[in-house]
């Protein structure tokens, strides 16, 4: 069996039994027993305690407010970042052929092992430990929060980012509709040229696709900073 | 103040701190301190503990079906049902105008405040007690479960349901469609005459739209069910 302890060292968390995180480490491409069941758990784990965590710590917002902070922290992009943080990608049992294309690196793999490790660390000692390692693994995220930003809207919070460093406003334009008159889509491009970011957004009015443009926009710039 | 011992009883649980309970009861119509911040903690924390309880129930399914057997057990008209057995309605508190249009008995209003339940008994005495009453009032529904269930689409449901009743099946019909031909919306009406049941679905295909118009037409005998 492969040396788990530098892993557990990061997680702050030793387990008992260790068949339980060589699960959680399991894709589906790999065995029949794999992570599929431990992520749909730990999907319901993490997502309670960071609510609860988000409920102790932000005591004004509001319930759509600390929804919207859940589902930030808790995203596919949130949780990828943690699997890197953790180096998860060097222990994932995967099979052959989603070695060679590389799935040990593909978001959606990371994420779902991370959740499943949540799982594996609930059944391995009970609600108390993954709360704790969950609190130990967010405490800088949740401490990097501004709650106010759950508040606006994505071209607003790139308006005000770009703003604060002093660059010029993103340009918005429709490349196309697609659809009859009262059922059209837009696709609508986010262009920031001195960051040379450019992204695509569709939905069924202008002002949704900009927004969905502009939230695309945002999370490139985020991921920048986070290199 | 008034006697909560009743539903304490019914919820074999009985709080230490009431005003936490006191809170989960009342409405955003009475006050601003209200139960919309515990629905929110609520929701997580029965979402988890009816997760782990599939988990255990069911080691055969899939996350899918798990997934799709929450939904079930958690959905509005669940909760509410929940509510009723509880008597929930003879303790919410609510505004005036709430009072006066009935919102002690509006679906919604009660599964909120069952979901705020949850929340309260978990901050008044933490994940095992909550764990404990959840387990509690959701045994009997979990017992009843058949997990086939959740394999099968609505269409199916509602046929094996009607013939199993000896009732002729349902009739599906489509009343009309919107959009251009590669966009369109199809309306769909499932009718079943001997129990006067008549529901529409709508969906960019036909078959989804009959799907739709079949579960709307399986919850109506549910509730009839239920009533």
């Amino acid at each position: 069996m492969p040396d788990y302890s530098a892993l557990e060292r990061s997680l702050d968390y030793q387990f008992k039994q260790t068949p339980l995180l060589v699960q959680a480490l399991t894709h589906r491409s790999f065995a029949s027993h794999n992570n599929e069941r431990l992520e749909f758990l730990g999907d319901g784990v993490l997502n309670f305690v960071i609510a609860h965590m988000i409920y102790q710590n932000f005591p004004k917002l509001d319930e759509g407010e600390m929804s919207r902070l859940r589902a930030l922290l808790v995203k596919e992009s949130s949780l990828c970042e943690l699997a890197l943080t953790l180096n998860l990608g060097d222990y994932l049992i995967l099979g052959e052929g989603e070695l060679k294309s590389g799935g040990w690196q593909r978001p959606s793999v990371l994420a779902d092992a991370v959740e499943a490790i949540f799982a594996a660390i609930f059944l391995d000692a009970g609600y108390q430990a993954v709360e704790k390692v969950t609190q130990h693994l967010f405490a800088q995220r949740m401490a990097n929060i501004n709650p106010q930003s759950v508040n606006k809207d994505a071209k607003t919070q790139l308006q005000e980012h770009l703003q604060a460093r002093k660059m010029p406003l993103p340009l918005y334009q429709v490349l196309r509709t697609e659809g009859e008159a009262h059922q059209q889509t837009f696709f609508v491009e986010c262009v920031i040229p001195p960051l040379n970011i450019r992204t695509q957004g569709h939905a069924s009015s202008r002002r949704n696709a900009e927004q969905m443009a502009a939230s695309l926009a945002f999370d490139k710039i985020q991921q920048g900073k986070a290199k």
